[in-house]
């Protein structure tokens, strides 16, 4: 604490990522991350890049990888936003939306940075219950709001809502955005991007850092409405000309190119979480339907506090948020069939789980 | 426009970077890059790089860079901060420490993204007019103030204020946070980075991007005291966990320990930069005297826009500020020996440019 600081940062409870070990002896299940290697051609990329141009600054635009999104997905090259990681992406626009009279309306259980973002930029939160199951119902949103923000899938819990419960939404809530954020949402659930032609109060967030396997390199990026964008251009410009180095542009283009690798790494890691899912119900966990890159799992009979203590010291990192609701839940990162296979084990050789 | 946007959002007047032409047909003379490439261990750092790991998540407190440059500039680990290039420092300076009741002090003439902050961050700024011959007077920001930033050296002006001067600032500036932007210092400045051992009033900020030949990787730093650092971590953690990506981070530990090569090349452009400032003066520009990697200069007979676009056509790009005061004033960045005579020479094709 300083005198010198403004006093809302005295105020602010910043995000807590998930830990990155520095050494690499744990199996790491508790961020999310991709376990195959980024894209080969991603690869090439940065290895074929010529060094000496790192002496000039990026384009400031991105266009390049801009316009590679906007191929990759069908739509106009001013309809996409590029970021440092979908983190800023989501910062910008809640500066550029949600500062507004009347509160912004989330998920109770969500992607947690959102709460922190509201505190940052002074925006009022209201947190709308899950319902049974921890479903999201956006009925549940008919009410009067500054903006809306939910994960889809949503997170931890993998659950997903349809492309024609959004579209609903977007129907009723015509005065302010609604903001979706599908980090996950190449596991299986519907994008909204095919929303954004039709309506221009839906901004759907994206992210390099797991289906892409390019965490280490900070690539995030939004599609809407060209009105949407140049708000979020406007932001972005006011803070930080180029956000996206030279080599997260490159490899970017690279990757979102490669769709070939793009499908069978993530039709993989979809195969072993539907193992994985299976296996779990059999040791005694209840396990929520996932249309992602994890499994939100609750054992019968076992704390998941002390499970997660437990795997941990036998070298296996998962995820577990002390907060009411869930947690009793364990959040576990899909990793190699190798590495589930183990996880597996590892819950077998526990003294009070038996297999069903 | 968008009637989803935020009302402050209508009022922001972003930053606009100089130029980054596409194409390679132009020497670049307009950003202040160095023409030097980066270090040959920075270039070595990312090909030696295992790019599986770039599925993982970077180090979200970048510790590695941190340490080597507290290693360097002789200070503890907990008085660094490191972002995505100093703009991304500085705006989580404004954010952190000026939002206060009273006005921001900083130069008339500066780098004018600082005016950006203020409006991004609803920061009042007061703008203190330069002395005679672009001169920074300390004693001029005895004000009520809620902090105080200036650039040192200064931009575009290239002039520096001595540290002495800066220490009777911070002796007599006790109640307020004193922000010294030192990117061009390692051309010719002293740093301030001496007095923040002894002062927890003042805080540095510096960059990759001029002496380090880094600018196409975005790294940028703050050194003060640790309570002013917790408080950019605590905006930083609650906007982006993971502003720097594991190849800037690569590079920038490699570069840092390159002090060889930082100084030879840095050596290497002062001496151009001295020989062109000769050279300018002899073609009947007056030259500021400059502690940066850039020259300030007027013509006596031939206004600056009409040069900056005579040069354009040739092939040279150089900047010009359409602002009162340095309106007819030319921003030229030192670029290599080669370069530098190229510009000597177009200059002197101009039809009204004689020798003395």
């Amino acid at each position: 604490m300083s005198k010198y600081w403004s006093d809302a940062i005295r105020e602010l409870v910043p995000y807590v990522p998930g830990e990155q070990p520095k050494d690499q002896q744990f199996i790491k299940l508790n961020t999310n991350e991709s376990p195959y290697p980024p894209s080969p051609k991603a690869v090439e990329a940065l290895q074929g890049f010529d060094t000496d141009r790192l002496r000039l600054y990026p384009d400031p635009d991105a266009s390049r990888l801009k316009q590679a999104l906007a191929d990759y997905y069908g739509v106009e090259r001013n309809c996409v936003f590029v970021g440092n990681g979908s983190d800023e992406v989501l910062a910008h626009t809640f500066m550029a939306f949600f500062r507004q009279p009347q509160p912004l309306l989330m998920p109770e259980i969500s992607y947690s940075f959102y709460d922190v973002y509201c505190n940052l930029y002074a925006v009022e939160p209201r947190h709308i219950p899950l319902r049974e199951d921890f479903r999201i119902a956006l009925e549940d949103y008919a009410q009067p709001n500054g903006g809306i923000i939910f994960a889809n899938p949503n997170a931890p819990t993998g659950r997903a809502v349809s492309l024609q419960e959004i579209e609903q939404l977007l129907q009723r809530n015509t005065e302010s955005l609604v903001v979706v954020d599908e980090a996950y949402v190449d596991f299986g659930a519907e994008s909204a991007v095919a929303l954004t032609s039709t309506y221009d109060n839906v901004l759907v967030v994206q992210t390099f850092s797991k289906s892409r396997s390019l965490a280490g390199l900070r690539i995030g990026f939004a599609i809407g409405h060209p009105d949407l964008i140049e708000g979020l251009e406007r932001v972005k410009n006011s803070f930080n000309s180029y956000p996206l180095d030279m080599l997260a542009i490159s490899a970017g283009v690279a990757a979102i190119e490669d769709d070939v690798y793009f499908r069978e790494t993530r039709d993989r890691i979809v195969a072993t979480r539907e193992w994985t899912a299976g296996e779990l119900a059999a040791l005694g966990f209840r396990v929520l339907p996932s249309c992602t890159n994890f499994l939100f799992a609750s054992h019968r009979y076992i704390e998941a506090a002390e499970l997660m203590g437990y795997l941990r010291t036998r070298g296996l990192l998962v995820r577990h948020f002390s907060r009411p609701q869930i947690d009793n839940y364990l959040r576990i990162s899909i990793g190699t069939d190798d590495e589930m296979r183990r996880l597996v084990e590892t819950l077998e050789e526990h003294p009070e789980i038996v297999r069903l």
